[in-house]
């Protein structure tokens, strides 16, 4: 029989069950998450389509997630509503419910909602994905909008993974979205308000940027395993997901994933390095990564 | 028997039954769809109605809606309650929902409701027309403002239909609302947000703004039908309504149309260039539009 | 048996028997609609009371309405409450529920509301006034407003009178709130926004301000017929109440209130022209010009 | 048996049952209010019990209220809650259900609710008080916040006094709070609005600033007692309570307070004039007062 | 048995079982509150941990908690959440249910919702604790925000506790958020608002900044003694606690902490000063604290 973590046994029954679908039924199946989002469209444009044409075409992530056995795949409702048929039950669906597009200027970012928890339930997803950005003047919105999906997810017994971004001006001057202050505060909060599950970027330490962060996170010297291991940590409960953001080579992506992984990450969130390869390419370098999660 | 198109098996029942009305049993009948707007007199105001006087009066395009056989007209509830009744179930009515002047400044433009999904189906309309601005900086409140109105439509069965228009000072630095990068982006966000019909105008490929359009947009040069056939892949799933813009000669207007039709679009929303002409005109034009998309 | 006009065969039964008292049981009686406001108090502050001190007891304005037998008194829930009991059965209430003080700058005017439309339920009125600031900055929020309004009004079968009032720096910069170009396009919105009745000021054709208006309104050159009878036909089935403004001589009164009629106009409402005289002079006035409006 | 005045004839009953208890069963008993406001803690802060620190202690003041035989006490919900028990149904209660501290700057206020009309319904109060910013820029969000307070109260019968303060920068430069023109139009927007009892300052005639005001308020020249008369009448049949400020002598008190209802104010609402005194000594002029309203 | 405070009297009856809970049968015991506050992770991030690493886990401190026998932990819903079930029934919760980072410039403060009272009734919370920064320039939203969350409160039998803050420009011209006259302010606000319990920082006299306090605040000169017996005394009938803020030796803590007890306080809530030592060093001030609150 699997073994559930034990830093999870607080969670509410409807929510056991959902994630247990994703962490064992799917994906590597040994309770870690492997999951392909296809929100870039909505975030960031089609530009993200134009490296791999046929990608463009959402068919081509479902049938990834579906051959290559991935825990979920996370979007948005339009998607889910117009190509998940097909995909009935071979596919848990996290439902992002939350989104904005990137071309109005973004000094003030709260993400609006595109769907709700009560969309999740009806077209049966195993998660809601909320993105809140930490540290931005937004703050009060977006913290009084998590707080309603949160006591909706509770009610219904849907599991919530937050994105969590940290952003704003206040960000950018104190080492910017990527330092290690601004993940760890992210992760914080993320437990702090809730979340069951947090999506986050493994943070830079970028030493030109260093002396602007907060101290004592100024006088922070730590390698990659210690930064993944510190925001694990603050964390604390909350399963850690770590994203992939741009492509890169092989080695490199599966090497860091490891990191992740060996450092007490729950899973990784990997799209644009994934849906970005020709068919089987990407079905080789998603093999190779649950082979990988499975031996960590 | 009518073939249902494969991308719309996902809509629901309601949803199925209005759009059949607007596809199978008005219009040209096979399918495509010929829109009638008559929104206007709100969005710019009674200069419209200059070139041609007979039609500031409403019954003149009921009378064409009607007589010319269109798949329906679409227009706001104070029009559709006063103008409608004599013309009940000969014309389906997409009842716009949200509109606005543009006197004031549209410096972050969103459009306010002008009625409720429950209006549509009071009023015995096949679909509401939702304007949303995309990039503009109230993205934030229009999002969430279509969201209630999908949510609502959902509940009900009624077909949504996008008018997804680029606006804002991001867009007018990125190569303007008629850029390719700008409908191409609004496109994906009809598909994602959870529109069934999207309307779009055809994108404008002007050499001199292309270098401003975000890369790699700006490396792109696409004759007319290439463009259309960009953004109706852009949408998916959703289908696509071309408009029409202003007035312009019959050889033009039906060869343009054609090309949309010739690159997968679901069909066309055509008013000024309509509803401007004398009434043998506009039946004339009608007849050859429809003759040209049975044709298709 | 009295004519029901042909373009209101589309209200409601609630309505028609609302509006009938107001057409056809008080007033002039043929159907044409005399109404005597007292918003100013609120609008303009005690200031309109000085000419004639003894009007600002509202029982004088519901003594005149009565005695002189006018179609409706349109006033706010504070008055009604206070002051109408006394005519209760013989005089309309048409009751204003939104208004506002004209003391803060009105830089981006939107009315608040005062009262609700089950308050004019409540109290037996038998119509509701709302004023909606075509052209404001504020038209996001005036709209969403109104349309919560008209949701009510139908649902409770109630008249809705638009008092239609271009503001703000977009039209000031157009020609100004009394050009054609302002009153001919809030004419329109009101009917497309679903008004039963709207209230409009007589437009002004001012040379020095003509070329600022939208083209082709700067071509323009209207009589004062040609203005009123251009309006009316903009406000399409809505029914149209011209206003009387400041004071001025009986002469000019009739003369330019038979014109209105002349045009089209539903109906009059005659506030401070009235009600700023003294008692026996305002009868006589009242009753001129029901005289006019039976002879029109 | 007392005599009820008919200008409150239009009173439903919930509330003639509560102002019947304030006017005839508790202060002087012939239908005149004095009321001992303590609200000026959150108002103004502590810093108004420094001259007679006793005075800090609500229970003074309640005490003060009962002993002396006031029409009722006038405070915020947490005051009411923690102290009232003691005197229940020996003082009325009037609650204040909005109120503000004055730390931040006031350059836009509206003043936050901080009760309900169902709380004071729960805590048995007779009266509810509103305070209201005349001419401030927030008018729009007061309004609109005043007219749901209106509606609870009329739905539970409860009296609504309206403090209505003119405020803002467009009051400041029309001759400033005080002044005739802005005390005389917050006198009828109470009126228009519906509030059952208004709360005004005696105004203020300064000739220094007589020329700001708008015209032709700028010719006025008044005495106290014209002031008083004149803002009386402009508030119609409102019963108007007058407010006695920061302190003053005896005589001067007592000769200001015979000038207010002798010019047709309702009674009197006085509190630092009245709790910032010695026991003994605040327990004299009550007297004074109740003896002189009694003789009014 | 207990004697419960007659000052505590008016207490509904849902309000004294559960703070019964928190002074009687945890903590002291003899009616005096001890409270553990662990909401720093979310209010300065996870700074605030690294001078005693362990102390990040939660469970350390209800472990702390729960071994020390504090009166109740405070924190927010997620760490509630993830945490506390090990220790029910061992350790009252105070359920924090607004927050913030403090990342976004704080120029117009209002905390954000975090959970509701429907959460903290859900989760056995034996009270909520609201932060209200007094004199903020959000104040309007802030009033509003607390207003429904004692509603409620009193709905649900739930204790109110205040964290009542001063902040804003306002507060930092007028001797700043720990001047007598910005505490002494926030007290009386807390009473009048309705909070059970007040959370507050001893003021702070400052002869440099006192001049600039709001007279006759600028006059005052107290010791420590007076300044905490002057802001319990403006509490009146809430319960105060006072905040221990950062790091001190212990004999200093000891000897403040009295100082607050003799003068009035109800309790202590101190954070960093407890949980930031060695685990045996943690246990033992905690000793030292309870046996001085039993003595005092």
């Amino acid at each position: 029989m699997t073994k559930w973590p034990d830093q999870m046994d607080y969670l509410s029954l409807g929510k056991r069950v959902r994630l247990h679908r994703m962490m064992y039924e799917h994906g590597p199946g040994n309770g870690k998450l492997l999951i392909l989002p296809i929100d870039q469209g909505l975030e960031h444009g089609p530009v993200d389509f134009f490296p791999h044409p046929l990608c463009e075409d959402p068919d081509f992530q479902f049938r990834l997630a579906a051959e290559g056995g991935y825990s979920g795949i996370a979007l948005h409702l339009g998607l889910a509503e117009k190509y998940a048929a097909k995909y009935a039950g071979k596919v848990p669906i996290v439902l992002k419910i939350n989104g904005k597009t990137r071309i109005p200027p973004a000094n003030q970012p709260v993400s609006p909602m595109t769907a709700s928890v009560e969309d999740a339930v009806r077209i049966g997803a195993d998660a809601v994905g909320y993105t809140l950005y930490v540290g931005s003047p937004g703050q009060y919105d977006d913290f009084n909008q998590f707080r309603q999906v949160k006591r909706d997810a509770d009610r219904y017994g849907m599991p919530v993974i937050m994105w969590a971004y940290p952003r704003g001006e206040a960000i950018d001057k104190k080492g910017g979205r990527d330092s290690v202050f601004a993940v760890d505060y992210a992760a914080r909060v993320a437990c702090e308000l809730g979340a069951d599950v947090v999506k986050l970027n493994v943070p830079i330490d970028d030493p030109k940027k260093r002396s602007q962060e907060r101290p004592p996170y100024d006088k922070l010297e730590l390698s990659y395993n210690e930064r993944v291991r510190k925001v694990v940590k603050s964390a604390g409960k909350t399963l850690v997901l770590f994203s992939g953001g741009s492509m890169m080579g092989d080695d490199d992506l599966i090497k860091r994933a490891k990191a992740c992984l060996d450092e007490g990450a729950a899973g990784l969130i990997f799209g644009r390095n994934l849906w970005q390869r020709e068919w089987a390419d990407a079905l080789k370098i998603t093999e190779k990564l649950k082979q990988m999660m499975l031996e960590s």
